[in-house]
């Protein structure tokens, strides 16, 4: 039989600014005798690594440039927020009817440059913002796992992003480390011998999603899930292979 | 301990114009003492269910019109397949370098609208088409489970997409029975009390890409996966209502 198991991770506390989540990860695994072992994949939740990493700004300490003052009331936003997700963006993609669209300084094009009010808890003003670097992120993240427990993991950072053509959010990766985060089929046999031409299937975004059915954006929200018995390529990571370059971005 | 499995269902034959596929799926789940339970919900790939319905075309029975031999060079195609394509969409979104991306009549925007030579297994011509209607597709082998097991599960018809501004394809739901396709978090508490305001989450396009994780697309394939644990609420399904109204979407 084929099955994969997706476990949320119990037993991880309130992740405040300044906490090493690599430290409360593999505590919380061992107390709950999750034993990584090779191959699994743990899914952590940007908000979290955002928090422990300080990736946090009190609204109540920006100041809003011109452009930030203008744009606020067609994104329907307090002006010290557009003014943070600003900072955080190289461009804006839509401002319209209360909805801001950039593309981050990552290269993730999603609303509000990642930048979030839910599930903060650090003050009515708080918003996090993406982490630095998401990759260095799930890089220290499969370290600590590897010191713990021996084992080599994929590490995933995901969040929820909306998309052209189609409603509602779904999980993506936006950090990854250990894995290959595209699988290609191209040039392999399907099974009746025909070569397949085109196929390459975006794995880690695929892993990002099915972990983020767990986790919940709510009060049971469960920040980190790992997922066992799914055959995933080890690599670097790298979610930025992710990306779609622009020039070749048939499907916009 | 909040877990979930992802079970592929082994035992499904080569699937076969006319073969009944509720009737095999009830056959190899119970053969695999895999008892559906309530809140169950099994992902059915849809190349078998096209398969089974028929939906499939022999090239050699085409004869292209004059936009399609227009079209296939640019499209880098056989100029009866795009005869096929076309057929099966309702416009062109893009032609260019060997890809070819319409709004299929069910109102995805996909690569080929879903027309496929992988995995057909009937001769060197012969390609597959999306199913006539995806979610009464999904509402019989919804019925069949009921009738065979007595359990009310959930249904999902999926696909792999390609998709704007992200590398590879992931699989989404193109057919659903007996689930919320949409998860809104919309004025629910977040665990430290804020009100969210505009989460809403595609849980079915979040299911469809965890079974795809373990279908495969090659010679190993497993064309339905059984996902148990994850809470989602019922519904009437309804694949289209995962399409953005083209008027509000911003991501474009």
């Amino acid at each position: 039989m084929t099955d994969a198991a997706l476990i949320a991770v119990p037993g991880i506390p309130d992740v405040r600014p300044g906490m090493s989540l690599p430290d409360l990860l593999v505590r919380a695994l061992d107390a709950a005798s999750l034993r990584p072992a090779a191959g699994d994949v743990l899914v952590v939740a940007q908000k979290v690594v955002s928090k422990a990493e300080g990736c946090v700004v009190d609204l109540a300490e920006v100041t809003p440039t011109e452009e930030a003052r203008r744009l606020a009331p067609e994104a329907g936003k307090d002006p010290r927020l557009v003014e943070v997700i600003l900072r955080e963006s190289t461009r804006i993609v839509r401002v319209h009817a209360g909805v801001l669209i950039t593309e981050h300084r990552l290269g993730f094009i999603c609303a509000n440059a990642g930048v979030d009010h839910s599930n903060v808890g650090l003050g009515p003003d708080a918003v996090c913002l993406l982490p630095r670097d998401p990759d260095a992120s799930a890089r220290a993240i499969r370290a600590a796992v590897r010191a713990a427990f021996g084992a080599a993991i994929g590490v995933i950072i995901n969040d929820s992003h909306g998309r052209p053509h189609r409603e509602g959010a779904v999980g993506v990766c936006i950090g990854a480390a250990g894995l290959e985060p595209l699988h290609s089929l191209v040039g392999r046999p399907d099974r009746y011998g025909y070569t397949m031409r085109t196929s390459i299937e975006a794995v880690a975004d695929e892993l990002a999603a099915a972990a983020t059915l767990l986790q919940g954006q709510c009060d049971e929200g469960m920040p980190a899930v790992l997922i066992r018995g799914i055959p995933i390529a080890e690599g670097e990571g790298e979610a930025r292979r992710l990306l779609r370059d622009p020039a070749l971005d048939l499907f916009r």
